[in-house]
This record gives C-alpha cells, sequence and structure tokens, in this order.
C-alpha cells in the first residue's frame, strides 16, 4: 500500500476554559489546519490516562467485576482497572490495580494495546493488557465507591457474556474482545 | 451465578459549569451513594453519541479510512463513522454515515454493541454496526476537516493492522475487535 503523508494539525495557542483539578480540566486550542485555515475555538479535554487488565487465573478463569457505574443503567461487568497516578507507567498502574483491587498477581503481562479514548478532543490514553497466570498473594483493598462483586468467568462464559452486552462500557468490551482475538 | 442487586447512586442536583455549545457541556452533579454519602462535584462530561461501522463489502474487503486525528501521533487506520445528529436514531446515523463518507450502502445490518464511553463521567454512547454487502451507489461527501484516503483491506490485512496497533483511537479498535470475534 501507498503511504502518503498527511500533515498535522499545528496547536498555535492553548487556554484553560474550565479546571476541576486532576480528574477533569477543559482547555481550548487555536488549531492551524495544513491547508491555513485557523480553528480558534477546538475544545480539548483532560482526564487521566488508564489502565485494564484482562486478568487469567491460573486455573483459566478470567477476573471480572459486577457492579454498578454512574454512567451505566443497571450493573455491569466490569475489568479491573483504573486511573495512572502521574508520573506512574502503565505497566505499573496495571500491576498496582490488579493488586490493589483483587489481592492478584500475574506471571506474565501482555500489552493488548494503547488508544487515544477520543480522536478529536482527547480524553486522555487507554491502555489494555491481558495478565496471565494469576493467583492471589494478598487481600485486595476496597476502597472504591461502588459495591462490586467479584467474578470468575471461564472463556466460554466471558465469551458469551461479551456478545450478550453484560460489558456495558466501551473500553471494558475493548480489552475483552482484543484479549479474545489473540 | 447469583445477581445481587445492587443500588444506583441517585442525581440530586446538576448544574451546567461549561457550555461550548453541542460538542461539549460540562455538568457538575451533586450524588447520593447507596449507603448515603453526598457527593456535591461529581464531574460530568456531555459530548454527543456517535457510530461507528464495520462495512465490509460485495467481494469481502474491510473500508477503511487512513488519516490523521488531532489527538493522535502519525497516521492511523479509522474506521466510518460519526456523531449522531440530534435526535437520530443510531442504526440510521450509521447508514448516512456511510453514505456520506465513502457512497457506499450496505446489504445486512448487525448492531455489534452501544457502550457508555466512560464509566463515571458520561462523555457519551458509542454505537458500532457491522455492515456486509456493502456496495458503492454514489459518490462520497467530502466535508471532514481532515485529509483521509478510503482502503479496502482484506479480513487478514485488518487482522494484522489491529494486531500491530494501526487503529490507535479506542472505539474504532473495539468496533473492529467485536466484529471480529463474531
Amino acid at each position: 500500500m501507498t503511504q502518503p503523508e498527511f500533515a498535522a494539525w499545528k496547536t498555535l495557542d492553548r487556554k484553560v476554559v474550565l479546571d476541576k483539578g486532576k480528574f477533569l480540566k477543559v482547555e481550548q486550542h487555536t488549531v492551524e489546519l495544513p491547508d491555513g485555515r485557523i480553528i480558534d475555538d477546538w475544545q480539548w479535554v483532560i482526564t487521566p490516562d488508564y489502565v485494564n487488565i484482562v486478568a487469567v487465573t491460573e486455573d483459566d478463569h478470567y477476573l471480572c467485576f459486577r457492579q454498578t457505574k454512574y454512567a451505566v443503567t443497571g450493573p455491569t461487568l466490569a475489568l479491573i482497572g483504573g486511573y495512572m497516578e502521574p508520573g506512574e507507567e502503565p505497566l505499573a498502574a496495571a500491576q498496582r490495580e490488579l493488586k490493589e483491587e483483587t489481592g492478584f498477581a500475574a506471571a506474565r503481562w501482555t500489552l493488548l494495546g494503547e488508544f487515544a479514548v477520543d480522536a478529536n478532543r482527547g480524553a486522555g490514553r487507554a491502555h489494555f493488557y491481558l495478565a496471565t497466570g494469576a493467583r492471589r498473594v494478598a487481600d485486595p483493598i476496597v476502597d472504591d465507591l461502588e459495591e462490586q462483586e467479584l467474578r470468575h468467568l471461564t472463556r466460554r462464559e466471558i465469551e458469551a457474556a461479551l456478545r450478550g452486552g453484560e460489558f456495558k462500557v466501551l473500553p471494558w468490551a475493548a480489552a475483552v474482545a482484543l484479549a479474545i482475538t489473540r
């Protein structure tokens, strides 16, 4: 395939228009397009990067939560994961979240992919890992605001749950689908 | 599996803290948790719902764009798609976007999934479709801000592109992975 070189948009200026601390800032950018056009009100959302982990136990079960989330109607299946701390590497964050949320540690870690959450407006980056050979090494640290319950799903069960729409949030469905395509 | 009933968070109050028109609003919600705790500064991002389409031609090629996007470094493979218009149904939006962006129409439409983009903060919903038996019926309407080039990928090529990280944006990788798992 030919690979034409596309020019990138240039950010000429940026100013903060909303600052709600580490979980949400909004900037307004002045952007120059390759053809010279100027857009002076391009909104840019700044939220923390996050990790999600498809964790598979030593006996080949997938670790998921069943829980409620504010943006979701009814219970949903969820993956282990959370926001990266400032300066934290994605893999370190993934290993921390697995340990904190479940008390498990995994023998092998494979990057499933790293993505911009939104193509236009920012909203951070998502980092997905497959963690296999997971076994319980400690007690989980329960500090989330939501009620949740840890489930151990077989491969067949997680595939059925994905197809049945039980993962109701985009990054969780994405990471499960990416793991299944491996 | 047992299915414990989790209580939902209650929205007690909401106020707009940033209004940038139809592409971005931010609200601050006062939320009551099931245990009675009150959170009075829960940020809620309002962006339009969107559709993405994994379109397969009559001769079994996957339609993708190669393009630049502001939130992405370097070129990326992209899916057909875009924001839903106010009041528009997801399937109608998907059919409109396929026609506008490529000039193609598809014989069969299958819902791949509908997801909250963010579990906590809103940011709209993503609707993904598999459209098969696609054939060109009109000229595309070129009105996007980005340069882009339509590609026809074989199944093997799109699987390799997904695994190779050429889809750099979360919803596109998610929809491709969901289509492949079918």
